[in-house]
């Protein structure tokens, strides 16, 4: 009984500086995922985090935030569940491995850390403004584009759904 | 707007092979925390976990479950919101790090990281049929003895509010 | 050909701010393990760690401070390989699994997490000066108790072997 | 005394399945950079991990195996002192935080981790046969490339010297 209709948890990642456009994406895929009423994890931190956190809360939505340091207080304002790990950016892992697909939204180097992680577990990555990557000169297309909030939230979902 | 109201989030530990007696005081634990509208945080695992997740779920409160593993269907099926962090012992930090407050039923060694990590860090913990401890002779009294469910989640909710 | 003669590694863990006598015990063990051409594994910060660190270079032992922050310049200056984990407590799982058995001096409750890990994971702890453990009353005598120095390393040394 | 000439640390990261070219600049790598007295960390296992402890051992280096799982007795042969994490592919962020300079040598997507968190966090990066990365396009030129072990190693040394 408890088993059924567990909710489905998708992760948004992306820079703590991102861009305006990338920040308005953040926003609309996080109020997107919340209205398909996916449950939202991140670092909890600033900027694409914090974008996505806000677009979830306001439609009423669940938001995780997996914490790099020792205190709560760290998260921003629209995360409901701090959840503090106090191990740095190790923590990357967790936000991944947590979620069922992730999106990425611009991003830097931690991000690509975030990338590189759930590719290698399996996990369906989804990206917008974000990363390419090539190995020994050819282009490795395991990150499935996307252009706009909609269709990055759609095929995560979709993709969520199979695993 | 989305920053007032913050759920309390309580940790519940102890062993996956408990005493019936200690099963049976998580699985009231866990549904008074829920009726107190206290989020329930804990190692997603059996034993102690299992039991304080069932009673937390048998009147609609939320379970998060901290995973050692790399898996979420590794989770007890009454954690709601899985966290698989694929660290190992070393989750055991997040647990405690992530709570206001925590309850200690009975337990073994793992419990005892648990319970040293929330006293090193002052995060207020509260024991029922668990370890006690002296330090070079010197009985230490950090751990606040409680005998049931009952007083145990008084004393929790009302430490949380402290923090 | 490689394989034979691999190093024993012992770790010693203990407080930042010990008493003067457990400072000199914890000197004296870094001294006799060196002699014994073990490694000394450790936390890498100052207290019961640093004098046990001097204690071993001062004979021309290998070092090895595991740090919980992200700057190799945060080990004390008797470490000679640094190795930077940046997750913070959670790394006293990592002193404690890569070591063949456990010398605890003194210490507090970050101490005592690192005495639960090794026992929970069967890395014999050998204790002077330190924590004693009784479960629902009853005592627990898993900690092996030293009264010097050169028992303790002796003690160390002996169960390291059988491991 | 004890602080001076502390020894330079240098990561070898790549596959566990590397091409026999790749295995063959690994092996090469290990054994420039003992013959520069430079101590090995890698993660400690099979492949790339292994090529490399085989050549820094063939000469008398020292070699370091920071090993995701439970037991010391996954580290490859050649690795002589084993770091026992338990904290699976997190431990990636600890390879590559306790190194003055990383050599990448070919890889999937764990080392792409490890590159990222390199960059990420300033450690320098020498890439043979390895990743490439644009950001939205932009080619990222962070990754020094290299083509032979010879000038890798020395790279990674004089990159080091900065540090």
């Amino acid at each position: 009984m408890t088993t059924t209709n567990k909710p489905v948890i998708i992760a948004v990642i992306g820079s703590r500086q991102p861009s305006k456009e990338d920040a308005e994406i953040a926003e609309e895929v996080g109020r997107l995922l919340a209205r398909h009423e996916a449950i939202l994890i991140c670092g909890g931190l600033t900027g694409v985090m914090e974008a996505a956190c806000r677009g979830a809360r306001s439609v009423g939505g669940l938001t995780i935030g997996v914490l790099p340091g020792n205190d709560a207080s760290t998260a921003n304002p629209h995360v409901q569940i701090p959840i503090v790990t106090n191990i740095g950016y190790a923590r990357n892992v967790i936000v991944v491995r947590s979620a069922k697909a992730i999106i990425a939204i611009g991003g830097g180097y931690g991000t690509l850390t975030e990338i590189a992680y759930a590719l290698d577990t399996k996990v369906p990555v989804i990206g917008i403004n974000t990363w390419s990557l090539a190995r020994q000169g050819k282009p490795d297309t395991s990150i499935i584009m996307a252009k706009t909030a909609r269709t990055a939230v759609q095929k995560a979902l979709k993709l969520a759904e199979g695993k």
